[in-house]
């Protein structure tokens, strides 16, 4: 088998056979197949497709190239979640709590965030003293004992997705359906879960900003999970706005806190939440999704949700008492954004917030930089809410005052004013099954 | 400006503007833009095309990308050839002494042979002492002195188109018009010559298998070299059989100076011959076309052409007693291919043919091998032919006995037989200015 016909192969649009695929993700792994015949087929694939066929292969091979976790001492229990990410999305903290304290097992691999959007590990980290790293037997015994446990996706989980996306970074081929199902599923696959709830976030702060490419791709990774033999939702949700009203990774730990304890301001937060755990119950425990949910919003109100995170938050090391005291850190200076005009706030580009957030230090512009915890924004004012002049509407907060004036104006720059009220956006679109 | 925008770009179907294309081939030439970029970027190319404007500008970077030769002290009076590439093409050894006898300036780079195709250069230097490489006031002296001057082409005449190409050859992406138009005329482009004529090989011998094909690659081959400032023509010329009747080095030596010597039995190889040359003459001293091919008849008939060659062969230092005594080398070994059939020999995958020849040692499997001057095929029957079983239909010739077998094999598995006579196709199919 050779690589030049493989990629001749794609580029004439015709379907690669199972075995094609294996053999170029394993060539490519183990660096045989060198990156310019890599970057030429992802080329010739973003152009030419990939049938579902094609998708799980590459799916299964990516996933098999590396670590497959093993769960199945937990029988049909485990159920894993994902994000295609976005900006102030906390849900993880919120939702796997939740399931955990209904019965579900949750061994979760998380990322780290990376430019507008936020990663559940660096949330995490914002907890004095929390560990993302557990050796394996850490990792299951504590998901045995506690229910959950959440630990940030090593080396070792689909090497093949990792050298892949470098490259599709750099070569303008990120935004293939068949390229993002199998980097997101392969992930998930060799997380070894049975349950799978895809979080398809859709709007100007998410990846996917129409509702159609955001149907396409829930519907693909539905597809490809299910062929894979695991359990699959993927509910479509709105971030056409920051999800909940903090966006940095302290005050997004918070704001989670507050949801488990009972706190039932932040609607659209705890309604996307209800839907994901209703979800993953469901999936995993067999429940109808009417039982599921009500046993969801019962496990908030009786706090068996808040005592789980707490249990979990304390077995991975983190500082609870400092949760418990709603004790936050909270950047040395703060600027207040006022509005501009008396009007209606019509739009807000989530993704320029997302970056006022990164700038402000709360988000990481390259892989490399660091990240200040207690930086980011809280929103006062989202979309369709009338301000007058002079009102605050945000507040901004970071560790250096000279991050301030710059981040003031990213976001600014991304919201849209006018005299009438904007026509509301759909929270949930649609569940795929 | 970034390549990535270049590749999104042309990812997407749009035009990319000129200096977008410059910066390409500048980077890529200078190594500043790696291999895996430029390999997406030509992937996106053969898949979405380029405008005729893309690929002037593309075709000029990658002349520019080296060493122009500069042609202007002789005026309009020079004139380029090239050859898509086939099997038998001796051609240029033909044309050129006609033209330069008639009053044009060759000054000529030529390549050398690879795979199933043969090159220029390999077949002068099976003339004993040829020279093909001089330096360029040699080169320059030599076609104000006689006219015409052929030498190998070096490695400062569009460094960009070379290693672009080997990039192209590893990634499936050769065979795109507008990088193989762009690759061919970058290099006559540099080569410097006031009119070029191209001889676009159509059929089983050639690298366009169909007329439409190369009718397309013509048309837009003369299209770029006109909007270059250059008079073009390209004859669409038969490759389906192959050119003449001796496949080999000297011994298409042999046969050219017998078809300038006036030995008018290669039909096919005059009628070829005397069209490329017509539309030469007559690009460059603007003669019409009836007058130019008059011209061109006359000075085979009269000797000049004859005398020209052996002057030109004699200013590069080979040896012009072995051609003037018919004195050429053949290898050691020979094997008659007999007909195995009371039949009509149907077709002849020419691509067969060339390779039959290269296995007996008369051309190159990659870059690096050696070439035997004295190896080949001499063809007895081709493509219309009824032949009886047990007719010799062709002789191979190895200086290794061992290569006769494999070489025999390939030959006779090139040929079909049928019992009803077929279509003669035109030898000529159009000629596009």
């Amino acid at each position: 088998m050779r690589i030049y016909d493989i990629i001749e192969k794609k580029r004439d649009g015709l379907e690669l056979l199972d075995s094609e695929i294996r053999f170029f993700i394993d060539g490519y792994t183990k660096g045989e197949i060198p990156d310019y015949q890599a970057a030429a087929l992802v080329m010739a694939i973003y152009l030419r497709g990939m049938s579902d066929r094609e998708t799980t292969v590459l799916t299964s091979a990516m996933a098999e190239s590396g670590d497959l976790l093993d769960l199945s001492v937990f029988g049909d229990l485990t159920v894993d979640k994902h994000s295609t990410g976005g900006v102030g999305d906390k849900t993880t903290l919120i939702v796997t709590p939740i399931v955990a304290s209904l019965g579900c097992k949750v061994a979760k691999m998380s990322g780290r965030g990376l430019g507008h959007t936020g990663g559940t590990i660096d949330k995490l980290e914002s907890i004095k003293g929390f560990r993302t790293e557990l050796s394996s037997e850490e990792f299951i015994s504590q998901v045995e004992r506690v229910g959950i446990s959440v630990i940030s996706a090593g080396k070792a989980l689909a090497p093949a997705d990792k050298k892949l996306y470098a490259l599709r970074d750099v070569t303008a081929t990120v935004g293939s359906v068949p390229l993002i199902v199998s980097s997101i599923m392969s992930k998930k696959l060799a997380g070894g879960s049975k349950s799978i709830v895809l979080d398809v976030k859709t709007g100007s702060g998410a990846f996917c900003k129409s509702v159609e490419n955001s149907r396409l791709l829930a519907e693909k990774m539905v597809t490809i999970g299910k062929a894979s033999g695991r359990r699959v939702s993927a509910v479509i949700t709105d971030m056409d706005i920051p999800l909940g009203t903090a966006v940095g990774n302290a005050s997004e730990v918070k704001e989670a806190v507050a949801v488990l304890k009972g706190d039932d301001k932040n609607k659209d937060l705890i309604e996307v939440c209800v839907r994901l755990a209703t979800e993953m119950v469901s999936n995993c425990l067999g429940y109808d999704l009417q039982s599921a949910e009500e046993q969801v919003r019962e496990s908030i109100k009786n706090g068996n949700a808040y005592r789980k995170f707490v249990e979990w938050v304390s077995a991975q090391g983190g500082d609870v008492s400092s949760i418990e005291a709603e004790n936050y850190g909270r950047a040395k200076y703060s600027r207040e954004v006022l509005a501009p005009f008396d009007a209606y706030i019509t739009k807000m580009d989530t993704e320029g917030i997302g970056t006022a957030a990164m700038l402000l230090g709360a988000g990481r512009k390259s892989k490399e930089d660091s990240i200040d915890f207690d930086a980011g924004v809280d929103i006062f004012a989202k979309t369709g809410k009338f301000v007058n002049k002079g009102d605050r509407i945000a507040v901004l907060w970071a560790s250096n005052e000279e991050l301030l004036d710059g981040a003031e104006e990213k976001y600014l720059q991304s919201l849209s004013f006018g005299a009438e009220c904007p026509q509301k956006r759909p929270l949930i679109y649609d569940v795929v099954r």
